[in-house]
């Protein structure tokens, strides 16, 4: 996605108007793995990070679609994982890209709480490379046993 | 990563000046797949834009350090990809983050030519969907047969 996205208030309702005999379509156009998983990328819509990546089968897109809220697949517990359903850190799901090789999605969200990580930081990617080790450069902003206590 | 990402000037052979000793170490943190892979998100240090996904191995990565250039590993080939090799687009990394879980790789680059896709897109991700498709929205900046002609 482009940073700037849709235009502000262009919602992702608009992206759904078609008609519901197309939603499988859509669909059969992602190249799910032989797992029928697909990896998905949650970018910030507004800050353009990249805040983490997780895996959606079909029901997981199509209802993230419908609900324009992220919806991944949680490969630990095998169940779909509604983003935010514990930490309330929900995902606004603003437009769904697809890759050139339709193996690969891209959610850009509105991160509620600012806090995509299990770690209560923002973004999963959290640690760079430098002096030849993986340095941890980004805050905690909420305590993840606070955010999980919700 | 964060899109303004390291401050202008700062390179990422600042980044690899630790011992040289310390450079397994840090493979050693990434959580490789079975096949020895991990998934790696190149997203421009500039427009911030994810351009695409693609594997490194343990190899792919050293030198993706060690050159300053982006290296994956091509599945389909089975041997390295120093991208841009053929169509000349080589990446420049500025940086290289690691998720929490440190199964997936961010390389912030700058896109010489400014594609990054075999299409002659700037981004892979260039597909958006919309009433209930998949929809082009990002237009063809240079014919792909005459970049791979180079």
């Amino acid at each position: 996605m482009s940073p700037p996205g849709r235009s502000e208030g262009e919602s992702l309702s608009a992206q759904r108007e078609g008609s519901p005999d197309s939603v499988p379509g859509w669909l059969d156009e992602v190249a799910f793995d032989e797992r029928g998983l697909v990896p998905v990328i949650a970018q910030d819509a507004v800050t353009a990070r990249v805040l983490m990546v997780a895996w959606a089968n079909r029901e997981a897109l199509a209802e993230t679609l419908a609900s324009g809220r992220a919806v991944y697949w949680s490969r630990s517990r095998a169940r779909l994982w509604r983003k935010g359903e514990e930490s309330g850190h929900v995902q606004q799901v603003r437009e769904i890209r697809l890759d050139c090789d339709g193996d690969v999605v891209l959610y850009a969200v509105e991160q509620q709480g600012g806090i995509a990580c299990h770690t209560g930081r923002a973004s999963c990617f959290f640690r760079r490379l430098q002096d030849g080790r993986w340095q941890t450069i980004d805050p905690v902003l909420e305590d993840p046993e606070l955010v999980y206590r919700k």
